[in-house]
């Protein structure tokens, strides 16, 4: 073992993040950081992370990321360094038909090593509803449907705002996730999730179309969960691009 | 403060379970172990507790849990003593239509106090699918479902069975929830959901008017939690009997 | 059944808390809302819940939370209503000796009921260290030592911070917890916590005694968990003033 | 994308695990079971898995994992198929000095590909102490320590045994952890950590050494978090053979 790996988990601080409506949002984010070092070098007691996270702390941006972990390879005569930042993320979202405002709660991260932006993988999770094609087409009415979870990965070049990701994955479901619906929405997302039903494979395969067809992604991978609503267990499905 | 409880939390063992067919299961609980001393009553170093667990260890069984919290109550000088065993418990069940059987996953919980079975609450956590009286009602077709959880807890005088709460529970939602379906059950599931529709306070009432009716039941609570399909939280419902 | 509970679960939210340095805090709440109906009223799929809590969300604040329950018992024709919300809070402690800066993170809840104020109960969960006392007692050098976490739920008259609570939660302990702290600060609390051996139930017991010192407060409990070092399980102390 | 991943998540079973001793243990597994189709190949509702699943589920043992997966492979028409079944599993236990019995609880699984035991990865998670080097070295009397776990995961030309597994990790720490302990065995715990003391890189290079000097090891990572008694996050290492 030429290079050993040393970090510190589970510690959570406030962070901003820029939003794509131009806002930022105040959100806490748990928070992983680690660095590879060689088999020589010994660190002491933790307390470097730490006093460069709290260097960090009082203004955490995405932006920050890679002096915080240049500073990280430079204190410990680390190979590489490596953090990630998870946190839930707010959207206002309109219901669909009544445009009833409500905020809608997602779950996203960035996970960033020292060799910059091109290491940096962006990931979203989304709530969503996944309606089965097979209870569908067997039954004389009704279909088991249930909450579901996508979460998407991306590498990218340039610029990516969570909240397209979030899009491509919402795209995918049988229907989106609201938080606050009045009866005609409620009729409307029913409806829309009847006619569009969709196994996990098929959300899968629907998110890494839409990953594909992007022209700033240069990598991604699409887990669903779908959390069935006539079973205890959860039936899933998976995509890489890397094995395109 | 005349009295103050002292404990052990998060141990767990293999214990065994009678079950209704006559065999016993093995299966893995968590326990939770307290005593309530008096003030000037000292502990030293929960020796005690874990001396007693460990000779129960190898033949863990509810009709020896009265045994053991006397030795508790008796070795600590103890107001009171009381014990929570937390497991999961199988059922074989058979699919509605083909008959198919398949191991179904429940969880069970029993929680005893020194008094012994006058103190004791057995509670059990059911999986099963609501369908939403609202969304079929303003639908063309279809109707947004999902897994929920419903959890009954009882006391009761003489002896129940585990398997009885959980037809209890079962019985009070849209349809209960099995491992392993055929396209036929599958079929009848979805239809049954959907010729049945419940709000979890429909299903709260249900639950509860079996526990009503059942003449070893002296008290109850229930509470359902469903996994809202169309929305990232869960609704909630709850009564308890006695508040009759 | 005179009367059921239904509710939502599980729904977060971005709050703000006041801090007791003047500053607002922005943090994430998980968020529990119920509320006491009469067994002839019912509630129509949870979109009033949501609707008011919409109404709350841009500026979530716990003064009010009153407003909010009046506006749920007077929609829903509900007895009663309930909400609890609880949320990571951020606090910036000095190290011991250096006097080093650093982000400390707790777990605050509020827990209010519809009567108002007299109803609130304010809750911390506060990381500590405990060093036991049998150890360091029997054994020629070295002690063994863990991470703690004490629970302080508080009912008052008038107001309370809940940095108050952390402070007289973390004054219970062998030694206070630190996010950054330098060579001879790492050294001061080794050695104070030495110093300071507490079994889970001497923790109780001195914070149960500042919690009766403290003027205001009308009600409380505490809890402490001890992480062992030792075993792969907890030890636990708990007392509630009622009990008194 | 050629192939796509489906597969069933967080459904549990009883199982059997062959012991070192000779005995069986019965215990409860959780079980995620996929296979990787080529992209024409459609699957239907997952009763697949679930009908191969129940069909070995009566005797579920890891010597029937391989014709469990082909199994699947054939049904499915996949290129290989995947299980993990990850399990609590308990070990009797005597206390250094007293000889005292206890069952220590640990957790193992096994991870197996469709090509058979080169394929498959067991691991264990195992509870232990770490005394901080520093800590000891910088302060008059005592030093902090905490409940650490360290995570082995081996590959392995023949067979090995799970027991195995956890003695080579338990000989990593600064010492092993116990169910029960009299008063001479926590003096002897107490005493040993302090003589003893690691950082958590200290632990990863120890197990790595006794995984490397191992004859039937052919891969292995150790990962280690240690819940430090002075934080509220936690130090880890990680060392892979790979990076040999």
């Amino acid at each position: 073992m030429k290079l050993k790996t040393v970090g510190i988990e589970d510690i959570r601080s406030p962070i901003h993040v820029r939003e794509q409506s131009g806002s930022r949002q105040e959100t806490v984010a748990s928070i992983t950081l680690r660095a590879d070092l060689p088999k020589n070098v010994r660190s002491s007691c933790l307390t470097t992370f730490l006093d460069i996270l709290e260097a960090y702390q009082d203004d955490m941006r995405v932006d920050r990321v890679p002096a915080l972990l240049a500073a990280v390879k430079n204190e410990l005569q680390a190979e590489s360094a490596h953090i990630t930042l998870k946190f839930p993320y707010f959207i206002e979202k309109r219901a669909p038909v009544t445009g009833t405002a409500s905020l809608m709660e997602y779950t996203a991260q960035f996970a960033c090593g020292s060799a910059g932006t091109p290491d940096m993988v962006v990931s979203v999770w989304v709530p969503s509803t996944t309606l089965c094609p097979c209870s569908k087409e067997i039954s004389e009415a009704g279909a088991h449907n249930q909450r579901a979870e996508i979460n998407l990965n991306v590498k990218f070049r340039g610029f990516i705002w969570i909240e397209d990701l979030i899009r491509m994955a919402e795209q995918g479901a049988s229907c989106e996730v609201f938080s606050l619906l009045k009866r005609p929405d409620e009729k409307h997302v029913t409806e829309q999730a009847y006619r569009n039903p969709m196994f996990v494979e098929d959300v899968v395969r629907k998110v890494a179309g839409l990953a594909m067809a992007h022209p700033d992604i240069t990598w991604f991978s699409v887990g669903v969960e779908s959390f069935e609503s006539i079973h205890k267990h959860s039936a899933y499905a998976f995509v890489e691009s890397g094995s395109l």
